[in-house]
């Protein structure tokens, strides 16, 4: 049992797992610092948090678990922000989809506070975003990374690992260095890809005469092109040289790939999309 | 109605309209021309087709339609063999993901008889092939495409825009070359980019261990990369120029956006993000 809850940043993230919390009966209070007025107030209102604060001193005290939800470019901010006030055994963790940034930016901020800092990453989300967007349903059954630093008090990694299976999430530790280069793969590298197309077919016809001849394939293939454009500016930036490692790559298969198609080869084209359908259905259709 | 309906070949596309024209009373008898002798005990067995035909001949004596939904390097030949078979005022169709190919291989082929070959594309499928993955409503409020030919018969337009009415699709007519360069955008470049994201990530991690780390954007992102690879060899192949055309311009996106992240140009992101975030939301979420 968490008696005081401090979520920073009540968006579809910090939302949610306010709402989950509640509903598990695992918090007393949960307190929302959240700078943006229209926010709190409709966090307040959809009853997601008990009290909604402006100001970080008085969202941090006596809170014992804090949770930084808040876009990746707010974050280095608000570690300098909060690290003077935080107080002995006070829980920290973060949502955010790129970690070993978020860790350089506690490690620099928080000093001697850094052995009750726990890296986290919730694996779910939709391409909505704010209070409105929040369900209590959206880490159920859905993995959460967590990226214990060497520092970390044991207490406080059991605490953020409890706080998650309580939600009904599966909590996975592994290293933030393998969590950021896996995640540049299944969803930074996809989010630019799904990007660039809209952006590209935007630019070559009118998406409202173009898109009334696409599928379902395409409905959902370009869905998280309907993400957040300044949050996905924060993961790129956030998570740079990963993603920028694994774009390099994928220009030289799409390089193939195109070399391929204009001599004609569909023995090579049947060779790549056949180890890519192998590849993913290994996992999704096994 | 149609008294007598024949299905060159018996898969998703084939079986499904099949199916669907059968329970809405539209046909009298439907019958199956499918050269794997598996398909067609399943296309019978799963009653998705009244009578089952190995030989061409068989297959189109009487039909008063003729559905060609074979893989789009079958079409060519079908067209070919099936052209001293067809008797005046047997209204022929096809549903081939791309048209201006189908057009030359049919015009070639058919002669005279090009006035009743009505080229379709119904806008649905799924990413599983094969009779078993047949349902009747998988073109329920979907569109269909006909690219009618100036050759055409109005009557033959009429029939198969009626076949496509009685299964629950909405019948839209364009050109076959706008069709060919829509269709490249918001198909072909899609299933391109989706194979080959899932290649590169087989080639650079276990897909075991990467995709357990995938959300359900992924998931749905993807999900074209299931597809069939001889079909989508095909595609690719039969409109090469459109997708070589479009795939140049996206190579040169993926350029500039690299680009951008490589100098930290946080503004150029949020612009492109935005833009497309801002296309796709005009057409799915207005």
């Amino acid at each position: 049992m968490i008696q005081r809850l401090c979520v920073l940043g009540v968006g579809l993230i910090g939302g949610s797992l306010a709402l989950a919390l509640k509903r598990s009966g695992a918090v007393g209070e949960i307190v929302g610092y959240e700078r943006d007025p229209l926010c709190r107030a409709k966090a307040l209102s959809l009853g997601i948090i008990d009290r909604a604060e402006s100001g970080l001193a008085d969202a941090l005290r006596g809170a014992e678990v804090v949770v930084l939800a808040v876009p990746l470019g707010a974050m280095e901010g608000l570690f300098q922000e909060m690290a003077p006030l935080l107080k002995p055994e006070m829980v920290v963790t973060d949502v955010g989809s790129v970690k070993d940034s978020v860790v350089t930016a506690a490690r620099a901020a928080l000093g001697a506070r850094i052995v009750d800092f726990v890296p986290g990453h919730p694996l779910a989300g939709t391409e909505k975003s704010g209070p409105e967007a929040a369900f209590a349903d959206l880490f159920y059954l859905h993995k959460v990374i967590l990226t214990p630093l060497p520092e970390n008090r044991p207490e406080a990694v059991e605490t953020v690992r409890m706080m998650w299976h309580r939600v009904g999430a599966e909590v996975v530790e592994i290293s933030s260095t393998y969590h950021d280069r896996v995640l540049a793969g299944v969803s930074h590298l996809p989010h630019v890809l799904a990007f660039a197309l809209m952006d590209l077919l935007a630019k070559v016809g009118e998406p409202q005469d173009t898109l009334q001849f696409a599928a379902g394939g395409f409905r959902d293939f370009s869905r998280i092109a309907s993400s957040d454009p300044t949050v996905w500016r924060d993961i790129c930036l956030a998570n740079r040289e990963p993603l920028l490692a694994l774009l390099e790559q994928f220009e030289a298969e799409l390089h193939t790939l195109g070399e391929a198609l204009r001599r004609g080869d569909g023995g090579k084209l049947v060779e790549i999309f056949a180890r890519a359908k192998a590849a993913r259905d290994i996992h999704y259709n096994a």
